[in-house]
């Protein structure tokens, strides 16, 4: 076998073996094969795709190539739920208590975020205090004891898959439907998965830009759940509407508790309800009717909050001390008009310079700093009107104006939740 | 400009710009384009191909990514012929001082091989004495004083395209239309070609598999020929056929002295006047069968050995000492029956192991061994009857006998020259 005849099988679209996938994997691992090969291959993929076996073996090989979580001590109702998206991955933070007060348990391992995107680790780490480096042995005991924790991913998980998706990144290869399908599965078989809710974000913003591509990616990652024995089901929303209104990792759990408090409305909250009811459903074995009965109920008589400020002390966290920061900007609308878009990736941006966000791995980040927004889509804003609020501890001298988009008319009401796919 | 915009763009199909592509040449040269950045925009350019303009941008590019040459001073009955063959370069030997002594200049920049291939700079060093590297100056004045010259490429010539090539040789992407013919042109342009024989391969082992291909190949270089001033003629030819019957340096040097004696018939002779008569057609402004004529007329009134012996000597070679091996094998048939098959490949690779070839850039040559075939395919085979005799240094023990295939019936005689695409 030798990686030159694997790259030109798959140029002339012919279907590669199990036995060459190990090679590939095996061989970029040890970097026999190089990263301009992988690279050529990959791009060979991309444009010529994979058959639902050499998906199968690719997921296979990427999940055992690091350690593997065992999460059947738990019992069968464990659920998991993983986002495509990229930002505003704040939904972890209200879901994961909502979903355990019903009786569903969450072992959520989480990352760190980069560029314009958030972490949900970075914003439990905002709270003082809070552990989020358990071991496996106290990840899986809380777990046990109290329903639901939640802990920074291992690096020793899935490892082929990590340096495929460096490389992917660089290479112009990310958005190739077998290779997100595979990177998203093989991490949860090897965290140990049996029941997994998708949150498949559609648009412009998104990795997948239109319904028909999503259809495939979820019909693809439940075709591998099944063969893994992990349940899948697919929501499929819409990535250019707006969820919620703080971005910043301090100001984000502020939110979160607001919406756990069952004092905010809007598109973060009912996306919320309706991952949280799917997993409930999921995880009990019940009607999504009845799951989102209790999601609804447990919102509304505290137990989702005071499953959350369990979670909370039991990681050590402190809420009474969030940071604040030290400057804050009204930024004021300069025309008038309805509020018809805006832009969640040079929110995401923005973001970052105040201070919320990594450029680089190696940065530090503000926890305090972010944006809120003060406006809702298709509100009517007066001139002068504060549109958003900036939190930073730094100096604020310019800012993009195209983030916000005012218009003449209203924009019609997009939908939120495109379709369920299981 | 970014890479990941550029090959983003190449994957959905899209038409890079002039400065797109200048953009990556420049930046594949200093480094700053990675790699892995390259062979995956390769592959994408592989399986989506190119228009004539990009692949016009892009010879362009490569073509001045390193020294120039001039060859304007010696006017303009200059002619260069290229191969786009693997095994067996050794026409040129013969056509050079065929093609010379008809009047038409031949300047000639050659390689060396490197695995299963040979190459005329290796075969002329095999003379002793004989000088390859010829500065730019004294080449020049050569061709001026004799018609013809025979020197060592020099390694600043379309440097963009000798690092690209090195690339796709270990990435899969070799085999792509566009990439072969602006690889070639983009070398023509900078060595000052303005007239140009292309022998084009066909074959299962070479890079052009079917005609179809072969008549697209052949097109794009005239095309790219015309957008520089380059007078192109295409002759395409079967790959599968052998072509003489010595293999290895001196062997060969040997081989095209019978030839140019008018000794010889056969394949090799057969391809070295259609060459010869088109270059000198070319050259001359007289039409193929003009030039056909003169080919032959020189062959047979000895004047093309003549200018052979001339450009050996104007070259301080001695053709009264060419080396021999300690070792000669003669490898007999162990069966009957007609040969059929003769794998120049797989007799590319004994050669090589013989002493003939290298197996890494740094490796020594032994210009005496090599292989001398003694049969014709369709010679009908006794058993015992000597099939090849192995001239070498070294000790041999074992050898691939696959190389031959022996059957009970003829096979029909194959087509040596396919068409001529001008």
């Amino acid at each position: 076998m030798n990686i030159i005849n694997i790259i030109n099988k798959k140029r002339l679209k012919e279907t590669l073996t199990d036995e060459e996938i190990k090679y590939v994997i095996d061989g970029y691992l040890d970097g026999e094969i190089k990263d301009y090969q992988m690279s050529s291959l990959l791009m060979a993929i991309l444009l010529n795709d994979m058959t639902n076996d050499e998906i199968y073996s690719l997921t296979k090989y990427m999940a055992s190539s690091g350690e593997k979580l065992d999460l059947s001590p738990l019992g069968s109702n464990v659920v998991d739920k993983h986002s495509t998206g990229g930002v505003g991955d704040k939904t972890t933070l209200i879901i994961a208590p909502i979903v355990a007060s019903c009786g569903v348990k969450v072992a959520k391992m989480s990352g760190r975020g980069l560029g314009h995107t958030g972490g949900t680790i970075d914003k439990l780490e905002s709270i003082p205090g809070f552990i989020v480096n358990l071991s496996e042995e106290e990840f899986l005991n809380q777990v046990n004891d109290i329903g639901v924790a939640i802990t920074s991913q291992t690096e020793n998980i899935a490892i082929a898959d990590k340096k495929i998706y460096a490389l992917r990144d660089v290479t112009g290869t990310v958005e190739s439907i077998p290779l997100i399908a595979s990177s998203i599965m093989s991490k949860k078989i090897a965290l140990g998965t049996k029941k997994l809710v998708l949150d498949v974000k559609v648009g412009n913003g998104a990795l997948i830009k239109n319904i028909k591509d999503a259809r495939r990616l979820s019909k693809l990652m439940i075709d591998i759940g099944q063969h893994n024995n992990i349940d899948v089901i697919c929501i499929l929303t819409n990535m250019d509407i707006p969820l919620g209104s703080n971005i910043g990792n301090s100001l984000e759990v502020e939110e979160a508790i607001q919406i756990l408090k069952n004092n905010k409305e809007g598109n973060l909250r009912k996306l919320c309800v309706e991952l949280s009811s799917h997993m409930v459903s999921l995880g009990l074995n019940i009607s999504y009717e009845e799951a989102k009965t209790m999601v609804l109920d447990n919102l509304a008589n505290g137990l989702a909050y005071n499953k959350f400020l369990e979670l909370i002390k039991k990681q050590h966290g402190n809420l009474n001390n969030l940071p604040k920061s030290k400057n804050k900007y009204e930024i004021k609308s300069m025309t008038e008009g309805y509020l018809t878009e805006i832009n969640a990736y040079k929110l995401g941006l923005l973001s970052m310079s105040l201070g919320a966000g990594r450029e680089n791995k190696e940065d530090t980040i503000d926890y305090s700093a972010g944006i809120i927004i003060n406006k809702n889509i298709n509100d009517y804003i007066e001139k002068g009107d504060v549109i958003m609020t900036l939190y930073t501890n730094k100096e604020v001298t310019e800012i993009d104006n195209s983030i916000f988009k005012i218009s003449d008319k209203k924009n019609k009401d997009e939908q939120l939740i495109y379709e369920i796919i299981k």
